[in-house]
């Protein structure tokens, strides 16, 4: 009985996509703008050398163990700070910090200079805390996976802080285009721009 | 110069940290719910088989190409069907459809029984697009790695369409505890409950 309700939901499936026979029409810019996502600022430390980098694409990814998932550029100045100290920590934004989103967006800031000006403090695994920011979480990297031009590095969060349990949390939709992502995305799944 | 003022920068960190010699404090639970994620139906299919789940552990991971990555949990009904087919679709929900997340996040539903009644097609890959949705991605898997409880997907879209072009999002942080997760945290970092 169960089997031949399901045959008929699929023969009305296949009826379906034969009186939809399109295929994908929007443009790459317009659906990746609906995935969803914060916005924090990494920071990262070894030996004394501190950075920190705006990023977006964080999520959740286990929950025994607690583990979170982190996309990083390797070309990113902060990356080599990350991979040999093996912690960071996920600063979250609030939506009033769209500036300190672009400042810790922008790559020109060699170590420490970005910092500067900018209350911070090291946290237990010694990369910085922003004072200032929603919430903090500070993790160990347990492993990392290479994806397309990025690294997904997957942390174990030893600690963190609620900071302003009110803030209402920057999102990465209304950013808008301050990361000049735009250029980035081609015009379409088949072609490059 | 430049080293002499970083110096500055660091004792003042450093004397920061001493006058700050606390640990972590807020519950694991309180910090997850701010790693902000959207909510969607991941459609998938194998030989005529068809299921969909409910899941929010997703974020965009490469530009170049346009890659995402999604969490899944593989003790989810949906998984094998996901990692033999080797294609998903993110079905973005709108903030409205909170019964479709609650629908979709039961792990009862044998195959198909979860999408009748629902109106849905075959993407291109196969697997099922949601009608009502805001906008979808049709993925293909390229690979994955085990992360904790759950197993990392990394997968290349191949097209997807905006449907409703106007929808608000639905945000995993309005969900509340639709999906009975605060069982699922530790109190504490260092002990689970």
């Amino acid at each position: 009985m169960k089997l031949a309700y399901g045959e008929i939901v699929r023969n009305l499936m296949v009826a379906s996509i034969r009186l939809h026979p399109r295929t994908s029409m929007s443009a790459p810019i317009e659906l990746f703008r609906r995935v969803s996502t914060g916005v924090y600022v990494v920071g990262v430390a070894y030996r004394g050398r501190m950075n920190a980098f705006t990023a977006a694409w964080i999520t959740q990814v286990s929950f025994d163990p607690l583990l979170v998932a982190l996309s990083v550029n390797p070309k990113n100045l902060s990356y080599s700070l990350l991979t040999k100290s093996g912690v960071f920590v996920l600063n979250m934004l609030k939506q009033d910090q769209l500036e300190l989103a672009r400042h810790f967006g922008t790559q020109s800031g060699a170590d420490l200079e970005k910092l500067a000006g900018h209350r911070c403090r090291p946290g237990t695994l010694g990369a910085p805390i922003l004072e200032n920011a929603a919430a903090y979480l500070e993790c160990r990297v347990m492993k990392s996976i290479t994806a397309g031009d990025h690294e997904i590095v997957v942390g174990m969060p030893v600690g963190g802080e609620v900071i302003d349990d009110t803030a209402e949390l920057m999102m990465y939709a209304q950013t808008g285009d301050l990361d000049g992502s735009s250029k980035l995305y081609p015009r379409t799944f088949e072609q490059r721009t």
